[in-house]
């Protein structure tokens, strides 16, 4: 018996999908070819499907026989808001594993950034200075809030429950218990978004980006914190609404915040929150996709469509993820 | 029925134990008078047990009818090397979970500033430089040996395993399976150290100070490891032999060290560490009993000796630990 194969378009204006993917497909999808939008072109009704990440406003129109189309990550609002995304096409996002390890690290490391004051240790080091932090505030009277309890929130909270902090986390409905990590409490329902921040000395944002979210990390959200809290924005840029964040550090309502995306990145060399000493930046390098994962993820979605069976990773396209 | 009373003395010639310890005390252990020296020595014989912490060399002379002696926290080789502590006398450390999480944290975070280069990002900030990391280096691709399978050991081990990293613990002797962690590989044996070193990108000191392990992060041991590992020192400073770590700095055996404990502390403001831009320093801040995990203790200890039962943490004088 011959395998069938899989045309696959890459369709992004960032990032060279099939160069960077490549030895991944090789590995673990080679049934599927993955071609330049030039390459698909030259016969635009062979393409199977197509990978995505930030694609052209036109950039779906050529393909008439798109069976989905798979973001390269888990996040898929820059596919949502391509204006030429046929309405009825499937679209999916990667679940991956590593990432949400990768980005439950990176969270944690901010968490313990501010908590234990190790940029206190980092300038004291400059001078020679060995002076302790006598009486440290325990872990567990730390309360952390995550917003987002995807497959990122999840493992986020349980590492951080797991050393020792007090983990609330935001779910739009509630979960099935059996996914609840180990002293991780869930906060959710219409008004679970306020309740989970007046109780958040520091709030670590994994939202996805859905017209519900956006601009959620305003001046409202803060003010409903406890004073002196801290922020650790690793969702999208555009759920911060800026100007609020540096009125929030100018008030002392939040104390310090960890700022890895941006409503345009590169952040500007000229931008304001480079400077600031209360604002930690990284760009954009909380997570990224395993390899890997994203071939065995879109190998996995071939064979269901193969059997005609619904892909588990389809994204709600009402709800926005 | 009248509960019975302790008196317990303070010996510390660092730490104003009665100072630090009294609330959690009056919390936890209201049956325990917390006793300075000098007012202990009004009636010595009286003294039923005592708290110790770096004690000066003839500090266990006085008291006759000491039932036992408390580290404040898991290490007690400041005690044991004591000249005056009476041979047979029972020396109990802390088992503490909000310690051992504490530590944990720690350890992780040195993990992450490592492999995620967190420096170069502050160093980027500095002058508003947009660079990111492409390709990282997956968590399962870095090798972290935890040195020390105790209770700190175990939580640290099981922190890094639960963030993807490739981790071995080693241990004096095969410890329970039930106790291992999932994802932890236990390394133990005669030749244990030297296996274990050969495979760590990672090494993170956590063992107890002993005639064994005083001086085991040597030239040796550092010859063993990959090219370009890092050491993260959270053990004690006679752990290390100094200037073998600037020698495998400098022959770049060892890329960078993070150093928390140091074999004089405070470090002298004119020790060479300081300026090393490849070793980061934090003033022995790894973790610290918690207050009332002490007082739980002592009361736990107190309970055990009204009842002529063992105490559970006892340490074997012999081992060290």
């Amino acid at each position: 018996m011959t395998a069938r194969r899989y045309r696959c378009v890459c369709l992004s204006t960032m990032l060279d999908l099939k160069a960077i993917f490549g030895g991944g497909f090789a590995r673990h999808a080679p049934q599927v070819d993955l071609l330049e939008p030039e390459e698909a072109l030259a016969a635009p009704e062979t393409v199977d499907f197509a990978l995505a990440w930030k694609p052209a406003p036109d950039a779906f129109r050529p393909f008439p026989n798109l069976a989905f189309v798979s973001s390269i990550a888990a996040g898929v609002d820059n596919i949502l808001a391509c204006p030429s995304l046929p309405p009825g096409l499937p679209v999916l996002r990667v679940r991956d594993d590593d990432q949400a390890r990768m980005m439950a690290g990176f969270a944690a490391w901010h968490v313990l950034w501010h908590h234990r004051g190790m940029a206190t240790y980092i300038a004291q080091q400059r001078v020679a200075l060995w002076r302790r932090v006598m009486e440290k505030r325990p872990a567990g009277d730390v309360r952390v809030a995550v917003l987002g309890f995807g497959h990122m929130g999840r493992v986020t909270a349980g590492v951080l429950a797991g050393l020792g902090y007090d983990v609330r986390a935001l779910a739009r409905r509630a979960p099935d218990p059996a996914l609840v990590p180990d002293g991780v409490t869930i906060v959710s329902g219409p008004d679970g978004t306020a309740r989970i921040a007046a109780r958040a000395d520091m709030l670590i944002n994994l939202l996805p980006l859905t017209d519900d979210t956006r601009g959620i990390l305003s001046g409202a959200l803060f003010d409903r914190m406890p004073m002196g809290s801290v922020l650790i924005q690793l969702g999208r840029g555009e759920h911060l609404v800026e100007d609020d964040l540096t009125a929030a550090l100018d008030s002392g309502r939040i104390a310090a915040a960890s700022l890895d995306v941006f409503a345009v990145e590169p952040l500007p060399p000229e931008h304001r929150f480079w400077h600031d000493p209360r604002i930690l930046i990284t760009p954009h390098e909380a997570s990224e996709p395993n390899r890997d994962a994203l071939a065995r993820h879109i190998a996995a979605a071939t064979d269901r469509l193969e059997a005609g069976e619904l892909i588990p990773t389809m994204v709600d396209r009402q709800a926005g993820y």
